[in-house]
């Protein structure tokens, strides 16, 4: 309720619920809009359109692209020996900010969780069954977070995949931290001293 | 910087432009819009569509509608004799919520600042002075920020408008409020207007 003409309110109930937003911090974004409205709110209403038609998962890693492949899995410059496996695609994109990997990922869209009745299913894990396989990896590294479902997958992970070398981040990831709030230098420390799991 | 394909990149570039959004929120945001693309994402666009079709300040008070003169100042049921002068819209629908107040009001735009170089005529000033006369009005209240460029720009504005009464919002502890919480002006400015009981 902000006492907003109607399409106002509509925009300011669909900006409240992006995460990191509430109501307040919404109705403050969509005043910033319409007051920079040739400088941000055309070019953002336009971007959105683009993206929602151009945006898709991609079918082998579930990494975001524009493409049904990926550009990451479709580049020859990746070393297809070698996958990543990462909770979402916040992550990857972390990772890839560090620059050192070079090889391909695998997102799992989460982690397992007794408590939010999350299975190896609900995760992109038999298509990671089938991709060790299939492109013939050597090595699959875990860079999953330090959290206690993060663990659990990563265990549950090295079980499964067996005859492959699953390695993981090495301790520097803090203990309770989350990928994609770390600095390029930590990320590329821990992958530079990942340790056989 | 994301690695994420162009197009995701450009709207991520716009989102961490607005308030309340750094770069890491506005990734996160993105990916949210994406994976809720039907229930988010693209109504989301259509309303930043429409808003920035529809949307514009009233030529009379500076508030946001989606005609010339805005609901408020067309309404017959509010007080004419009373404008309530506030900063921006935001303060407008604060004022609103609360329910109380029957006039019309007077968006600023801002506050009278030295340092940011805004003078009079950069707020709605004059157009306040306009109003004034031309709608036989008795009451001016207002409601600015208690910080020091709102209390200057509440001051230069009593001074202008002659002939009128000008009131302001009492300072004191807000309902509900702790006074542990509070910071020492407000705990000055509400014993120093403190009533009889
Ligand atoms: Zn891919
Ligand atoms: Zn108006």
């Amino acid at each position: 309720m902000t006492q907003a003409p109607k399409d106002i309110d509509a925009l300011i109930d669909l900006m409240a619920r992006l995460p990191g937003l509430g109501p307040r911090s919404a109705r403050r974004a969509v005043l910033h809009l319409i007051k920079k409205r040739g400088q941000l709110l055309n070019p953002l209403a336009q971007a959105l359109t683009t993206v929602g038609e151009t945006a898709r998962e991609c079918l082998n890693c579930g990494n975001i692209g524009t493409s049904d492949i990926c550009g990451i899995c479709e580049s020859e410059k990746r070393n297809i020996g070698q996958i990543c496996v990462v909770e979402d695609v916040a992550d990857l994109w972390a990772m890839e900010r560090s620059g050192i990997f070079k090889g391909r990922y695998h997102v799992l869209g989460g982690t397992l969780s007794a408590l939010d009745d999350i299975g190896p299913d609900e995760l992109r894990i038999p298509k990671l069954r089938d991709r060790v396989t299939t492109e013939h990896v050597t090595e699959v590294i875990l860079a999953l977070g330090a959290t206690i479902d993060g663990q659990t997958t990563a265990h549950y992970i090295a079980d499964e995949l067996q005859g492959v070398q699953v390695t993981t981040l090495a301790q520097g990831v803090p203990v309770g931290g989350e990928l994609d709030y770390l600095d390029d230098g930590t990320i590329s420390a821990a992958l530079n001293a990942r340790k056989a799991l």
